[in-house]
């Protein structure tokens, strides 16, 4: 079947993103998609410089327009972000009856209701998964995985820059002023950091997460927006002593008794026992409360040239998916089609996995034994990152010896557990716990 | 249009669950669907305790082939578990054209290949979001919010009863056995655990994972599966000492030097600054690691009644709008079809959102203040959850004063505010932060 067709509007950060996961990945996501994904045309003002970056066989144009009114390109990718061009641009392509797959919160938030109806009217779709919390799939977790509950709230960190700014203000004591200077130093605030540090950036995504936990229409003017400015590090240090964590929050929360909803974002103090307190950095999490599932959290990168570009790809391919209207084209159900599994894929054998390693030694308390083990690693090839010896019990010749290895090899750990095991001064079993950084 | 039949099969924990959270939820689900979805029949044993549980209206069997056989019904909910009557079911349905939703990993981690290809060669769907980590919509996000990816490793916490043994074992500083027969008595594991505390359920549950993470045929089989039994309480306590948690991790990662992947469950160190090392109690979570999103992670109940229906739930509507084979039903925009918004809901005015605030007051350090201020919170119905008093600064006759109120209304909190503001006592403006426990 021919690839469907994709023209990229925007080639900047994420668009370039999204040309280059589209590229690099082509087999997986053909394989999954079970069609290919082609980017047939991009639009950048810069002509020479799309042109190097897409290299031969890509269309290169100025004009938006020429990518909407090309009757070969079956989904448009807006990314050009902004109310003016972006929304010209997409209102443009759904009266040509392309579908659209877009980044643009400020556009959803503010004019989604006339954006999707003209969408609907037309029969095509306008998806959006990297409008809210890059990377993170919270549109897809709301609208679809969570369809057969009721939403009670929903509450997420959903601006990185904001959460950058805090986590550097309470790790560093420094005030508003001069951490937002040094993010704007390395590049995670702009150089106009209104729109981050202000909430309208939250507060444009949070717009669009309580529509689709509520079922209302998009309605951005009544949001209540707070940003950081104003926020002094003093009131960061008091909360921490209150056991409590401060982060710009965008809430929205189903208030049955007065028939409505909240929709607000504001600096909110948080108990420090919970995971979303802890989400340090330019990282995004949401959580999501709801009647059957209870709390949900997802967390991820909320920003980024590829983070974003995984939700956009992720659209194109639910898009292709749908716009290919056959049951061999619904999701397979291990993900890739079931004539694309690879079967030379092998499982390996335990033998072969790299891992570090927790060991526990209970050794004779005596002169060498140390020496001897530590040994019998180094002739194995596994170094060794960390050692704790307790001391020995009252009355006891005998004591715990606690290695944490560096990454090696389970068959080398087996042979060198095997050696240490035998030595005379080892009194019992050892323990081998695997350990993995997870980073 | 007709609502969609569905046939549960197993009345028990999940199913009951499934059963009244479709009835609880039946508005809710029908506007996102575009289309009801009506149990028509439930199987179970106990055919009068089914009787009373599902009321008039609702067919109740013995026989699970009466449901897989009733040409009314368009999807079998299995719901029996285990590989032997379930896998006859759950073939015979799909011999009969039927769709399929399952919560069964046994089944699939073993069976897998041969289900889905016979599901394959009837057009029919087999969906198993339910089968891993419950409430976590962890199979959506890996096969389609992730499908741009290549994926490089998956890594979870998968089985909440040995994640609640590792927690208690830790805080309490118990043995393992102590805390095993602690959670039988709560429910938390089962009078025979081995399923759960010898890994196996874990490996159920990773090998449906690595499939979809990798494109590789289910191959339970090949799992290095290690559980808890012979964990020493010694050992958390050493890892907690060197900066680790130790959890029972399924881990399944890409070895492209070796053209394999690992596929292994065993209790493993994590460092502590780690989210998923913070997973405590009964919880479950999920990391992915992948190329273009970066590291996401995704939490949750991974067990019980409601968060696992919320996932059958979810996969109904999913084979509802897809066995619904036009453009109308495809996902609404708004999670909601479009005709199916709520103008009514509106979004409250911040004066009546709900909250608990932190307050820091620059008072003059003198008798009384206290006083006043306390009376103006109780004059305004707002009362009091801690109190934080700074000494005074050397030389300087003023002092932080900080205050954590119980949940109240903006309104009432605007007011004290204003009254608190005005007395000559407060030196500078009051910092006002809003808190939410997201409990």
């Amino acid at each position: 079947m021919k690839p469907i067709q994709v023209g990229l509007l925007g080639f900047g950060t994420v668009g370039g993103g999204t040309f280059q996961v589209l590229a690099r990945n082509q087999d997986d996501i053909s394989r999954r998609a079970g069609r290919g994904i082609e980017v047939r045309a991009v639009c950048r003002r810069d002509l020479a410089a799309a042109r190097a970056a897409v290299g031969e066989g890509v269309r290169v144009v100025a004009d938006p327009m020429a990518i909407v009114n090309d009757p070969e390109i079956d989904i448009v990718v807006e990314l050009i972000g902004g109310e003016g061009v972006a929304k010209d641009v997409v209102m443009a392509a759904i009266d040509a009856g392309k579908h659209v797959v877009t980044a643009n919160k400020a556009l959803l938030a503010v004019h989604g209701n006339e954006v999707f109806a003209a969408a609907h009217a037309k029969g095509v779709m306008v998806a959006f998964e990297a409008a809210v919390a890059g990377g993170i799939p919270i549109i897809k977790a709301l609208r679809e995985s969570l369809a057969g509950n009721r939403i009670e709230w929903v509450a997420g960190i959903i601006n990185g820059t904001t959460n950058f700014i805090l986590s550097e203000m309470r790790a560093k004591g420094l005030d508003f002023d001069s951490v937002l200077k040094e993010a704007q130093r390395l590049g995670y605030a702009e150089a106009d950091p209104s729109f981050d540090v202000d909430g309208i950036d939250a507060a444009h995504k949070l717009t669009l997460l309580a529509s689709i936990a509520f079922g209302v229409p998009v309605q951005f003017d009544k949001a209540h927006v707070e940003g950081l400015r104003g926020l002094s590090s003093l009131d960061i240090k008091y909360a921490e002593q209150l056991g409590y964590r401060i982060k710009l929050l965008g809430i929205t929360r189903r208030r049955d008794e007065l028939g409505g909803i909240e929709l607000r974002v504001h600096p909110t103090l948080i108990p420090t026992q919970r995971l979303i307190a802890n989400v340090e950095g330019a990282m995004n999490a949401v959580m999501v409360q709801a009647d059957a599932a209870g709390t949900t959290l997802y967390y991820g990168k909320g920003a980024g040239a590829e983070p974003t570009a995984s939700s956009v790809v992720a659209d194109l391919v639910d898009v292709t998916r749908l716009a290919t209207a056959d049951p061999d084209h619904r999701v397979p159900h291990l993900a890739f089609q079931p004539d694309r599994l690879d079967g030379s894929l092998r499982i390996l054998p335990m033998s072969g996995v790299r891992s570090s390693y927790y060991l526990r030694l209970r050794v004779a308390d005596e002169t060498g034994v140390l020496s001897r083990i530590t040994t019998i690693l180094a002739e194995n090839d596994i170094s060794i990152d960390a050692v704790l010896q307790r001391e020995s019990l009252e009355g006891e010749r005998q004591t715990d010896l606690i290695i944490l290895t560096h990454t090696t090899v389970e068959e080398k750990m087996d042979r060198a557990l095997e050696f240490m095991q035998s030595l005379p001064s080892v009194l019992a079993p050892i323990a081998r716990i695997r350990k993995e950084d997870l980073a």
